[in-house]
């Protein structure tokens, strides 16, 4: 045979799958495992040549096979499979499968059921890549780990990874409704197929455990807060069972939402006081019958006592009478109860920003030691920036869980590039001061600080049936991202978007760099040009949907944005000093002192904590009224900057991916753009101050931002 | 370099693609092109060795596209494109490319703008295939055409095809709402982004376009006929607009359904009289404001005075009034109107039957020449089966466009496999006598009997944002189906079903054949286990899922299923002769006098006319009772026969979609039962009769039946 005759052939495949080729339209994520180029595919070809992965559980064979579907794209081969070490032998196994390893002084038996060791070691002379765990669930997150380093072009002669998620606890929180629809969803229908569980399982579950699965997720809460009884009957249980079955290969418990009144609604009772021993035996009967159909089912979120949601306040029963109720139910079952503290009432005159706190700080230590308070990051509700929750560090004997939003409701929802990682950095190292300097938020979550074992975080997924699942390529940053935060909370949001870039589109530095650069201030810019300085809070009545200000009309002041701003004559902003609500005195002591004084309040929470006067000088000089319309110029600017950056790197993408971020980052800059315009109409017409030099008016005026209308806005509850 | 080394090259290929190579998801419909095998592969190869296709328009070159893309799937080569005819060419074109083809006597110039011609000849002693047509639209329909006939295994040395389409209007309707949600959709969210266009336009748009014009639909009404005005406003027009944008080249319009209130509702007018100048004229200026945005806009489609919906007659005027004032508006641009005939109304007293029949009749000859009557196929609303509408052959002035539902509604939703194509072949076929034997309501709605230009038929969508577009794989094959019987209302429906199988699946006759057979008994099977003998909507409130054929309470009588069956001691049945309500006198006088006498009524359609005696005998011999509950066995050891089948064909079959319709038919199997036992629960309660020899008691007694309940349902409006 020729060679001529061998190029057609080749030729021929090529064009016979080309066809069948895969465009890109983001369903892989970061799991794509493109072709290597150059040393870095010659250096994963040498460390790859074989594989001895002796583990026969379905979890060794996902760990398994996820290695060879990474080596095979990335290298254009599989890995030889072995029985012996060779040399260039990749080595996954736990001691129990591979005695030997012992040998190999990796620190095993302290690696607990998710830890894994990645090593470069020299057997008999042959250079071996150990990936190896004291359970078969760290053999996989292991060989996420590792195909994680290969594609960030980590050096694979000397690896010496040894990891450890440092919370338990790694949560989705899906606010998706049994109808389909996903309360602030941007990423179109809940990806639960419900009607048609348990019936059918499409191929979409398992793709959605792995995604997770390789970001160390451990649990999914299936159903939205604002909870439907019938997540509880019988038909629902199977088809949560189904999904469960689907995910338990991949370390992924199930969780579910529970309806405070579900006794009465699908029970048949007449309360739901949970001091009522019919009620306890009723959830105790349910409990029990959860556990047959899942028998690692993980326990309870509960949403109760919030935004009309019933709740044990209802029978004059406090938040810990309720949670411990349902966690003696959950409990010789080994399950725990979530309990949120996102509570504020409509017959509570005070600072909505201090209620959580004055429900629940006085409940501390009157948890069962099954129950985890489950606390927003800020104490408002997942707005561009909010300083840390005062409930961080108040409550040391009860574990405390983080709840992020990774969909995106305040921050653009599936249009605006917005990188949440700086966010969820900010929020995890702030100091609570609780136990003295560095007593961070990470540090009261991963239990180091109190002394818990029982830890947890919490995102709000932005998951949908869209085909990108995340309603854009680049929101998918914010799930994987959330992903590592949970596994290492004092994680670097650089490191984790140059991880995610490089796996997602390609490890050339001409397309990662600047993409990282672009990302990393994305989020100080959507704060720029939403709610600089502290602000809070004015965007659109109830799709969340552009900024909105003026909003003065609704039925609870703390629905209203004129709430929050409190811009008059005199200044802007929220006093939480001691003349206004003293919402300071919720932090700890040497926190609080600083936040009283607007000069050592650090700038961007100034108007949270104070009333500014317009004419108030910044640390820079300027007035506050110049530099909020500054703040908004450069929201307005650095969007431009990324358009033009993204411009520059069509080469590096395909053409769908390329197209639809072009068009988001064209819509985003139009309305960071209509952000700005309309808070500084707005704001002007208070402040009655001019523009300060080089800024331009506003496109429209007043009344046209306050005349615009979107009654078909994505994700409304 | 060795065979061995060859093969080792060759084989890395294909495991390097192996990871890539796209799953079956359904997504590419019956336009996969797979790799053809033996005979056909050889043959194809020989007819397709180059490509001549001069044309340059945007649809010439989708064309030429589309036949390189079929041909190279197919084959696994694309076809050389070449200048100048060799042995083995494809020549794709119009005359006014290459007046050579004048020389061919093609019959070119008769075609119109849509029909093509595709011929085996010989130019110059080569064998040579012309596709060819007067125009390009017909060039893309001709290629689809020729990779129909060449995967269905025709012969392609003589091929000798002529084909024009009998319809003018090919649409479907979407009853897609600006939020996403699709009424009466089972295949998830709207396909419209309606939120993100016009910037953003996702590839699955053109993918849309694409499918539709391989089965020849040429328009699209995008929004639901229960309309809102918003769509109706500048930002929407723009984001039809940007979608019309991207059908054009397809040779697909858009059309709009109009909400009859928007010139007060968006227009601030004090009426929607269709007299007062100025609602014509807000209708005339927003029509203009449509084309400067819209050139090629098709029409409005309207649904007035209907369910809620207002209309003309809250302002004492008749539909007839409404339609032509809109068509004022739309006529200088060549647009149309499309008024629906489906109208009942909750002060009316009469049979539901017959109520659109006396509001339209004495229309006939009122409407302005670019209106067409839209008349569901039948009287009632889409059910399993209903006689023809009577409204067919009623109005021979005027043009009726007939309304299919391809959204299964009533048929099973998205999980039963009922094939539509007997539905629609049953409906086109029926003799409506209105000018004597053969004057069928294919020949109504084509043009032919009563001689009118204007034709068209609609079906609603059954197209959603799920993977595989219409919520299971066989349900592409109604979609499929309603495109070709809009091209020919004379198509058989095995032949489409064969059709649509091999180029779903596989061309393999052991597939196809037994496929074809399951798909042509499903619809009736579906008849039986639901509704046989003649019955209708008896299914559950609000959702339709599922049997209720004993609810008797909603507010409207016509809401009820005990209004339809009229069960009681001695019998069952709609009694709608001289006796009952008379609906049998809308019909042509030789029919009306066959459908007087139960005996001469075919007993498929018994019960619609009929009220029956328990004990009344059939022409088998066998009594009305005992027929009704062997017809429901009937139905239901269809669906078990059907699952027999399918378990027989898992080798022809790619995994997962055999995997869904194996689950989707145990879900049918569950609910054809559940049909059937709780009808028969139901009726034997009234009819005190034992059940036949052989028949199976009901599973459950009565009450259980009526105690189902499913909040969460989908495609709830």
């Amino acid at each position: 045979m020729s060679a001529r005759l061998i190029c057609w052939i080749m030729a021929m495949f090529v064009m016979v799958l080309t066809p069948g080729a895969k465009a890109e339209d983001g369903y892989d994520l970061w799991l794509r495992y493109p072709k290597a180029q150059g040393v870095a595919l010659s250096g994963l070809s040498r460390h790859s040549e074989s594989l001895l992965a002796p583990g026969q559980s379905s979890t060794a064979i996902l760990a398994r096979d996820e290695l060879v579907r990474g080596i095979q794209g990335l290298t254009g081969r599989p890995p030889q499979s072995v029985t012996a070490i060779q040399g260039g032998t990749i080595w996954l196994a736990t001691a129990t499968d591979s005695p030997e390893l012992a040998k190999l002084s990796l620190g095993l038996g302290k690696l607990g059921r998710e830890g894994y060791v990645i090593r470069s070691v020299s057997v008999g002379g042959k250079a071996v890549t150990v990936i190896a765990a004291d359970a078969d669930q760290g053999l996989l997150y292991g060989v996420f780990g590792y195909l994680r380093l290969v594609q960030t072009a980590q050096p694979l002669d000397k690896i010496a990874v040894r990891s450890v998620p440092r919370m338990g606890l790694r949560l989705l929180n899906h606010w998706d409704n049994l109808n389909g629809t996903v309360e602030r969803g941007y990423a179109g229908q809940s990806i639960w197929d419900w009607w048609r569980l348990p019936d059918w399982k499409g191929p979409r579950y398992a793709d959605y455990a792995r995604a997770n699965a390789s970001i160390g997720i451990n649990g999914t809460v299936l159903n939205n807060v604002n909870a439907s009884s019938d997540s509880l009957t019988a038909p629902y249980i199977a088809k949560s069972a189904a999904l469960a079955d689907v995910f338990r290969p991949y370390g992924i418990k199930v969780y579910l939402s529970a309806r405070w009144t579900a006794p009465m609604e699908i029970g048949g009772l007449k309360t739901a006081d949970p001091l009522d021993p019919q009620v306890a035996a009723w959830w105790k009967a349910k409990a029990d019958e959860i556990y047959r159909a899942i028998p690692d089912f993980g326990g309870f979120l509960v949403k109760a006592n919030s935004e009309g949601q019933p709740g044990p306040q209802d029978y004059k029963r406090t938040h810990a009478d309720g949670a411990n109720m349902l966690a003696a139910a959950v409990k010789p079952h080994g399950g725990i109860v979530m309990w949120r503290a996102f509570v504020y009432a409509h017959d509570n005159p005070d600072d909505r920003a201090k209620q959580a706190y004055a429900d629940f700080k006085p409940l501390d230590g009157k948890f069962a030691d099954n129950v985890l308070v489950q606390v927003k990051n800020g104490a408002i509700d997942f707005q561009p920036r909010e300083p840390f929750h005062p409930l961080f560090g108040a409550m040391p004997k009860t574990p405390l869980m983080m709840e992020f939003q990774i969909t995106k409701e305040y921050l653009g929802q599936s249009t605006h590039l917005t990188y949440l990682g700086p966010l969820f950095e900010e929020a995890l190292k702030s100091d609570t001061f609780a136990r003295g300097k560095g007593s961070t938020v990470a540090k009261v979550i991963d239990g180091s600080l109190d002394g818990h074992k029982l830890t947890g975080i919490a995102g709000v997924a932005n998951i949908g049936a869209d085909r990108d699942w995340s309603g854009s390529i680049f929101n998918q940053a914010d799930w994987y991202a959330f992903g590592r935060f949970a596994w290492d909370p004092d994680a670097s949001a650089e490191t984790v978007a140059r991880e995610w870039t490089a796996q997602t589109f390609t490890a050339d530095p001409q397309f990662v760099e600047p993409v990282v650069k672009m990302m990393m201030g994305s989020r100080e810019a959507a704060v720029n040009y939403m709610t600089p300085l502290g602000l809070s809070h004015i965007m659109g009545t109830g799709h969340h949907h552009g900024p909105a200000p003026w909003v003065s009309e609704l039925a609870r002041p703390e629905w209203n944005p004129v709430y929050y701003h409190r811009a008059d004559a005199e200044g802007i902003g929220f006093d939480r000093t001691k003349t206004g609500s003293n919402a300071i005195a919720q932090y700890a002591p040497a926190l609080a002192r600083r936040l009283a004084d607007p000069k050592t309040t650090p700038e961007r929470d100034l108007l949270w904590f104070h009333h500014v006067g317009w004419d108030y000088r910044l640390a820079s000089g300027e007035t506050l009224w110049n530099s909020l319309v500054q703040h908004y110029d450069a929201g307005v600017a650095y969007v431009g900057g990324m358009q033009a950056t993204w411009s520059s790197l069509r080469p590096y993408v395909d053409p769908v991916r390329f197209a639809e971020t072009e068009a988001f980052l064209k819509i985003q800059a139009r309305e960071a753009r209509w952000w700005r315009d309309a808070c500084i109409a707005y704001f002007q017409a208070i402040s009655k101050r001019p523009l300060p030099a080089g800024a331009a008016a506003p496109e429209h005026p007043l009344l046209w931002y306050k005349a615009q209308s979107f009654p078909h806005a994505p994700g409304n509850p």
